[in-house]
């Protein structure tokens, strides 16, 4: 044995098949403090990574990856694995533009056969990798790796009722931190705890004599034991999972390679149908700080290793996600009948601020859009004034629930919609591209995008006192402008824009926070003796066609900007203006949105420039629209 | 007691609550006879709605409606409750134009607390309902009456599961009748099965001792024996809904008023807790063909009441849905990595003639959408060729799935879309309006409509042949236009659309079936005198834009048409042109889509008629363009 760490003998995973399991022991251990020195140069998804280590190892020690599909849920705990499977040297480029992604990438390695980022999508994939390779397809066993939170959304639960149902061989692996972001809601998290009060390994059912043979002998009584208590005391009732068409062991411990090694070996050799293996792990395992405060870990800045303390952004301007919950909590005190629903995101949407001065009026539904918007819509029905805050990119998750219960039923929920446009650090997975389209063709639907953190506060109160129908809002991640905020937010006017400054040549009609940048490129043509209008839409829906008539009448060219597809903002005011005849005289008309492409992470500022969105790139198709040639604008400078 | 037939006594729901037990059955036999005749003569979901006449009897006999709040889940089993609800007079208007709808509607009555259609909703809008109540709005109890179908998807899961937790008093009635629209699939159904083998009323838990005083006294002791039997046996389990949270009662009969009455007084005197009672129902209960024949009874045509014979649709044009079914099933006979999936549609979809021909090779994941599309992602990474084959209202609720692993991921997947534009008679629920919107805008994928039923042959064959990303296409429910059908279908060249004729003043770009209305416009435009240019861009991604080009170098007004809302193919169109400069010299151009409401039921021409979409709409629209007196057509012939 040589002193080398074990870690650099490791090229990929094919090298852990060859160690003995102590080494894999000594590994983990190594890949614990590689991870923990990682992430606290690149910040990231430490807890969870942390608490997959030796789960990551064990699965890579036994199942023939990258034949065998292994899939990760959300893939944020991916780090060892990224690791181990041949992208250690690039680590330090973590979540940074051109770097490696925080989540599992199909076009990034052969070991991710299944991207992801989105929760409890990884038992869908799996069945389907498993009908593939029953269909002679080259691909192995499929195993998906799915946390207690992940699994209790509805997607999971469909999942396992078709793969039960399927019969076919296939491996989920439970990781039970007791944890998603936030602590745990539902009764399945509840149900989850109570298997796990009972001693370990407590329930084995249908892998029979077969799988207790192959346990190591220590093991092998207490799993028989369990399961005659189980098999004998209640014909054909079992574990919810078991009930479901699934073979279940567990729970084991999951830092335990004692526990975890053998099991997954039997579980391998003797799987013949759909199998769950309920692991119980910690989540920031092996890391105090991390372990004590599993919340504040979740995803970390930038920190100390030996303290703990994590890098704090630079005192600024308030987010906008603290703005939207302390003015919808200034709201509620006013009135009563508003309530807000969150899917697992108290703390993400801001509504932790309200749930602490109003508990019994915040709904943390766990991670559940679907019912977290209709039972919104309920609310409304019953008189109720709903704000439903999910972030743009897990709204697509309701997306049906927004047509269908709160469209159609003209419900006034108000959606709070945060991490609009591009995000930054988590990538294309997490963009806010698509909501200004899917909600703004939504027939009674009224949509606003805030411009800055003040006219956020406007919006909070408007939609607290929209009744008329359902009512979005969208805001950006981050930090505000720093604009001085009011006291209060006022109610504005339905349908009203609003202009910030006049100009004859061309008109630039922002919506939401790309107001910044449109009045940037404004300076950088007014420099070149363009003189430019700035208008700021405010709403997407209904359109302020009185404003975009005035914009149209009056100058060369109209430019709508937006953080958005194409197919929002952009599109309804092509739309209307061409079924009003505005467009019929020659209008130089441009909807500067986001590309046809999905961007890559890097920060927010960096995706817009490879957006083709900065106020360079607004500069530019205003010289272009009004024939100007463009060198009087330089190409990238400020 | 008079002569009078029961139900003539009832102008509502109070009524029934003075009435004996006795009476109350007599009323359910009444209330079925009519509601067969009813149906004999509008046609409709019979057989689900013969399946709940005792529940919804009971129902309105022992809870205060609509104080107490009743949610149909889907609610096409809906019309013996609008029978008891002041609608009886008006049952003949049944899906007809200005008629009832086929569904709850809470425009239609104050007894419908929560529209529905698409399924899986109603435990999420009863839990809203429990939260008003318990925060003082004016309702009573929330009471969801759901299937066993719609009770497997994952968003009804996500509502137990949040409602379980909760803990706050509503109910939830399970009407099992084995059967959703096709027959059942799933472990969750395998499930209910064996709850259901098991004797009536066989698990009691939490409601303890006070429940079962409260039953008629030959039910208390084999409840309080169950109980025991259960709670003696094996600490803290149950059946799944009592893991979830709920109590849980039954198996009933839900066709026996003895046991249906005392159950509900019982559970409704006694409840602190979301409770859980499983119905045992009967599909087309107490009408021998539809008992017969559960499948071809779920949606009726008008039919002979003493035959049970259904009225057949005059022999025409083979149906979008079957040329589909045929076309994939001879693609998939050509190539074995074809595969399909269907979300409990198998019939719908035309999927059942490749199932009878390769069964293996067709997966029915029951309602669950959301796994359905990523299922057939995991599949398409394995390397197969997966069609989901999905209406376009039901895939909205795959809408993040398509997104987040599909197009992200740049997968393969096809999506065969039936039911594209308005459907007719099902009304605005199943309006498939927005998917042109909500794909066209997603970068890689590749989207199509179809313009007949030979084109939608073409458009299986490209969609086989297309291995480069996510490729889609939509077509229309009902009859084709009748054209001649090739012996297979032929791979179109990628973002091509056709010229069908070439005029020098307007130019037609239709996408989709509405070609037909395009070339009749054509007509009555061209008896004025206006020489119209008439293409097909099949393609709404990626747009044909040389095609495009040139309709605007040639034509002084170029007019989009399609069938689905605004933010779709006019919108896709607009944007590249202006992006172009395409606008800059007045170009008339205008996007005829869906208007921005939703069109309730009526015939598909009698819903496009009032959408404003008709060939007369096109042609003024035309004359309004070119700046003509509209005059020439007159106003409402053609």
């Amino acid at each position: 044995m040589s002193n080398t760490p074990t870690l650099d003998r490791v090229a990929g995973p094919a090298d852990l098949r060859a160690m003995s399991d102590p080494d894999l022991s000594r590994l983990a251990g190594e890949l614990r403090q590689e991870l923990i020195e990682v992430v606290s140069e690149t910040g990231g998804h430490l807890g969870s990574s942390l608490g997959v280590v030796e789960l990551t190892v064990a699965i890579h020690a036994v199942f023939n990856t990258p034949m065998d599909k292994l899939i990760w849920d959300v893939s944020h705990q991916s780090y060892p694995h990224k690791i181990l499977t041949g992208r250690r040297d690039r680590m330090r480029s973590l979540r940074q533009k051109g770097g490696l992604s925080g989540f599992t990438k199909r076009s990034e390695s052969q070991f991710d056969p299944f991207g992801a980022a989105h929760s409890s999508t990884s038992i869908s994939a799996a069945l389907g990798f498993a009908v593939g390779r029953d269909m002679g397809r080259p691909t192995g066993d499929a195993i998906a790796v799915i946390g207690d939170g992940a699994i209790s959304a509805g997607m999971a639960y469909e999942a396992m009722n078709n793969a039960g149902a399927e019969g076919r061989r296939l491996f989920v692996i439970l990781n039970d931190n007791e944890m998603s972001i936030a602590p745990p809601v539902g009764a399945m998290s509840s149900y989850l705890s109570r298997l796990y009060a009972n001693e370990p390994l407590a329930k084995i059912k249908s892998l029979a004599e077969g799988f207790e043979a192959a346990l190591p002998a220590p093991m092998r009584d207490s799993a028989k034991r369990a399961r005659q208590m189980v098999t004998g005391a209640l014909q054909g009732s079992g574990t919810l999972f078991e009930e479901l068409g699934f073979d279940y062991i567990g729970p084991i411990n999951g830092h335990d390679m004692d526990q975890l090694l053998p099991v997954l070996r039997a579980a391998r050799a003797r799987a013949t149908g759909p199998v769950l293996i309920h692991c119980c792990t910690v989540k920031g395992k092996g890391y105090a700080p991390a372990e004590a405060s599993a919340d504040k870990y979740h995803g970390v800045s930038k920190f100390n290793v030996a303290s703990g303390a994590q890098a704090k952004s630079k005192p600024g301007a308030p987010s906008y996600t603290a703005v939207f919950g302390q003015a919808l909590s200034d709201e509620a005190a006013r009135d009563p009948d508003i309530v807000a629903v969150t899917a697992a995101m108290p703390g993400g949407t801001g509504l932790d601020i309200m749930a602490k001065r109003f508990p019994g009026r915040v709904f943390d539904v766990g991670i559940a859009e679907q019912h977290g918007v209709t039972f919104a819509a309920g609310m409304a029905a019953s008189g109720l004034k709903p704000f439903c805050a999910i972030y743009s990119t897990f709204l697509q998750r309701g997306y049906d629930q927004v047509v269908h219960d709160v469209a159609l039923q003209g419900l006034p929920v108000r959606f709070a919609i945060d991490r609009a446009g591009l995000v930054g650090a988590d990538g294309a997975t997490h963009a806010g591209s698509f909501d200004l389209a899917y909600l703004s063709n939504l027939p009674g639907f009224t949509v606003m995008a805030a411009a800055d953190e003040a006219e956020l506060m406007h919006m909070v109160a408007t939609a607290a006192s929209h009744d008329a129908g359902p009512i979005a809002f969208r805001y950006p991640r981050g930090n505000g402008t720093g604009v001085q905020l009011p006291e209060r937010g006022e109610v504005l006017q339905i349908g009203r824009g609003r202009v910030l400054q006049e100009g004859t040549d061309v008109a630039l009609l922002s919506l939401g926070t790309h107001l910044g940048e449109c009045q940037a490129a404004a300076a950088l043509l007014e420099a070149e003796g363009i003189s430019v209008t700035i208008a700021d839409a405010r709403f997407a829906k209904p359109l302020d066609m009185e404003l975009i008539t005035q914009l149209a009448r009056h100058h060369q060219a109209l430019i709508t900007v937006e953080q958005g597809a194409r197919g929002g903002f952009g599109a309804q005011v092509l739309q209307e203006m061409a079924a009003r005849g505005l467009l019929d005289r020659g209008l130089r008309v441009r909807t500067l949105t986001l590309p046809d492409r999905f961007i890559d992470q890097g920060t927010p500022d960096e995706m817009y420039s490879d957006a083709g969105l900065t106020r360079l790139d607004i500069a530019r198709v205003v010289q272009e629209a009004l024939g100007r040639e463009s060198r009087v604008v330089p190409l990238r400078s400020v």
